[in-house]
């Protein structure tokens, strides 16, 4: 099976996957959180309750825009499209938490109706939260005021393709799968996996700046971005007449990784690639972090890089791998996945080799790639015994990583150990860089009573620690609200004001995506 | 001899390289330019006539900053820092035009001080152009009121190196050949080698998106940066925390670009590789350009890609080929150049030959790398002998390429005939990418008794081609002010708007480069 066999996955909020197949968890992880202090909570999931909507007039020029059949008012479709994935949501979610709810759900059909809704909605004053998988982690979707969501499913289609130049044009609303199934129509690939590629879609791809599984062959999403259209309250915007320029700032980059707040991102015109014949995953062991990070580091800089490359440390190796003779029978070491669209390159296995790697064969690389979209579908059930499992991400230059990955690492134990919810803490790098890669952690504890802020505890000290340490705030998922903060003391002060400045040209009346990425003043 | 042995040339605007040392024409040029009916005109270079200058008070909040010694308010030192390196800037440079001249030339010693001139400058209205080689090509120095020049020459330092990290910190005023020695003595280059190498310098090579000759190994220098700080009059920006981030749009792509409208960048954080211990240059024929884009474009989406790759087109081939021998003996044909830094890439050379290429050797490649840098210094002889010579420049996506080579060569064309001078025009591509490629043209004909305004005419044909066949403004060029108006066109009212607005937020009395890039309004 390869991506694009997989069906579209209908995701619901609180819900991650197909709530008619809830997954289940294995009896041997059950008894692992007992050790933790795991206890199923005594309350389950609470149902939400409606309030009042919108007015007739706002009603009406939203229809007058998208006809009545695309805009929704009844509780099912806002609740489902309320907030995203991270586990504050999903735990809201369950408490029945409407605060975040959208007051109605529209769905234009073209560019053109997105950008008469952006006009209508700064006239009228009504705040938009814009929508394409609704899979943000970072409180995405949770704007400071009431709001109407705009969904932008039904721009689903592959606009253009240019097989001379090797791009094609996707609407927004574009999910993975069907990116790629209509892409392979063609003979060609976009190579953007993200673990939330089942339900995740070209837009929020640019406006989030994800980065897939196979990003050390095909790079990062907004490294495929070669133009888009953005609409604003004011107008449009159509970026990319070449792979580069030297024609002032480079706009895409300016519209990549906003999240919303300057407009809705309506298309995307992306380079594509042959789909690959066959495809390669293997695991490699490493006597241990460093060792295995000196050797993905030297494929960074000298190459020749795989597609996937990733690398779990200690903690994360012995909890993915329930069996250790997966590891060639050896006591402790740590678990590189290496992966290749194409031609298995053995130049590649002779540098692993040669940093003191040990080929594991295709078995531990089968392992991964079989379950590599599952993690997120396993924290319902996870919630649902009372655990708190949550990840969290940043990046750095390779010089900074070990001490990056160490405090970040004792600044969530602490705060959690200090809550009486000791955790398992877990890592991997999954992109490189030649100048760096990311981290990326999970956190494994009970939950408290109040779970929610349990979270924000650690999630404080986490931010703290990457930005003393010199990381970003975040390599894939993004700012939305829960990382705002940290983004304003990261790009300082003087950057912040002048993306208010953009935001204000755009979005004068302040419409979109109040408080996600920036404040709302 | 490398790039690194190379000494830091003195630039003398209006006189590419050092005038003890003057270039002559081959005998064989001046010939082939009667042809073109080249007469050299009656009268030579006119000397300047000053001007009034800076108040006292202006003198005196600058030299408060950064010491009377190096504020420099003299003739010489203003008039060497006067316009660029276009033809119509060294025709006005000629005429003794003294209306872009700076008030006075200020050379800050640190990030600090260059802030604090911003600073003083806004509060007293004082306008400044940013000056770092001097190399602009597209009126980048020429502001649309009196100012005076900050150079950052002495800002000429390799402040960090990070081995582990792989980059380097540069100081803005560090030019390409000192910038090479200090990291040769690491063992490390930047691999950044544009034809203006020898006199531009780090700031400028930020400021306007420079691409260097071995950008098919090396990229672009816009993709080289992962951090840098830019002084404003408000206050200062830092980037890069990590090679790669999904905290909001790429700040450092809306600094790289902004040709100092923003502000100043007083240092570079850059990827830098191991130094190359061997350099292979070849030359390869093909039967024409449109067979030779076929291959290169091959290689830019297939790989393997060399460090080195352009193709001239025939009208190229044959002005710099004096001897048809060099093409292998047979006839027509055009040219591409092949470099590779590190061993030689027999894949490389098997995709040239699989798509119709023959190789000619090394000889080519080696004339090539010993000229690679002197086509700028024929100018000055070229313009004595009454010739005008002059280069632009776009980019696009490979579908639309040949399009837009014919559409701008025929505008060209006809401009220049239409006002009596019919013109040679010479192409070639030396910047790939995976989805397109750079256009490179080069015009040769008589000048008219006003040859600023017949390049102008014959530019105004060649940008609205470009726009018309949907390429950009400039692949490496830069804005300026030449291609202000274009540029505004091309990227659309709404982003000219959201630029203005960075600017208002970090320059509010617009004394940073007023006129370039973006209208002063």
């Amino acid at each position: 099976m390869t991506e694009s066999d997989l069906s579209v996955v209908h995701l619901t909020p609180g819900r991650w996957g197909d709530p008619a197949h809830p997954v289940e968890l294995p009896a041997a992880a059950v008894g692992a959180l007992q050790h933790l202090g795991v206890r199923r909570p005594a309350t389950g999931p609470v149902d939400p309750v409606d309030r009042p909507g919108l007015t007739d007039e706002q009603l009406g020029f939203l229809t007058e825009v998208v006809g009545a059949d695309h805009v929704k008012t009844d509780l099912e479709t806002r609740w489902g499209h309320t907030r995203g994935y991270s586990t504050p949501d999903l735990l809201r979610h369950r408490a029945g938490d409407t605060t975040d709810m959208p007051d109605a759900v529209v769905y234009p059909g073209s560019h053109a109706e997105v950008q008469a809704l952006l006009a209508a909605c700064s006239s009228h004053h009504l705040a938009v939260v814009p929508y394409s998988g609704g899979t943000s982690v970072v409180g995405g979707l949770a704007a400071e005021r009431r709001f109407i969501t705009v969904d932008v499913q039904r721009l689903d289609q592959l606009v253009a393709i240019d097989e001379v130049s090797r791009t094609a044009t996707l609407q927004a609303g574009v999910r993975g799968p069907a990116a790629e199934a209509l892409l392979a129509e063609r003979g060609y690939t976009l190579g953007h996996f993200p673990q939330s590629y089942e339900g995740a879609s070209i837009g929020g791809y640019a406006a989030a700046r994800s980065s897939g599984q196979s990003s050390a062959g095909y790079g990062r999403f907004d490294q495929m971005v070669v133009g888009l259209t953005l609409a604003t309250p004011r107008g449009t915007i159509e970026t990319g007449r070449a792979p580069m320029s030297a024609a002032g700032p480079d706009l895409r980059q300016l519209v990549l990784g906003s999240e919303g707040a300057f407009g809705i991102i309506t298309s995307v015109v992306v380079r594509i690639r042959p789909r690959p014949a066959e495809r390669h995953f293997e695991g490699w062991r490493f006597e241990d972090f460093s060792s295995g990070l000196t050797a993905i580091r030297r494929l960074a800089q000298n190459g020749p890089l795989p597609t996937v490359l990733r690398l779990s440390d200690e903690a994360e190796t012995a909890v993915n791998l329930a069996d250790p003779d997966v590891l060639g029978g050896g006591s402790g070491g740590v678990l590189a996945i290496v992966g290749f669209d194409g031609p298995y390159n053995a130049k590649t296995a002779d540098v692993l080799t040669a940093t003191g790697g040990q080929n594991l064969g295709e078995g531990p690389g089968e392992l991964w790639r079989v379950g590599r979209y599952r993690a997120p579908y396993l924290r319902d059930p996870l919630l649902d015994e009372g655990a708190l499992v949550e990840t969290l991400e940043t990046a750095g230059f390779w010089s900074k990583l070990p001490q990056l990955k160490a405090a970040v690492t004792e600044a969530v134990v602490k705060s959690l150990t200090d809550q009486g919810t000791p955790p398992l803490v877990l890592c991997h790098v999954s992109h490189v860089y030649e100048t760096g890669a990311s981290l990326y952690f999970t956190a494994i504890c009970a939950q408290t009573d109040d779970p929610v802020a349990q979270w924000r505890m650690a999630k404080a000290a986490a931010s703290a620690a990457i930005a003393a340490a010199g990381g970003t705030i975040s390599h894939h998922h993004g700012v939305g609200t829960d990382h705002r903060d940290a983004y304003a003391a990261e790009i300082g002060p003087l950057a912040v004001e002048a993306l208010q400045a953009v935001k204000k040209a755009l979005d004068p009346d302040g419409v979109m995506n109040p408080g996600i990425l920036l404040t709302s003043s």
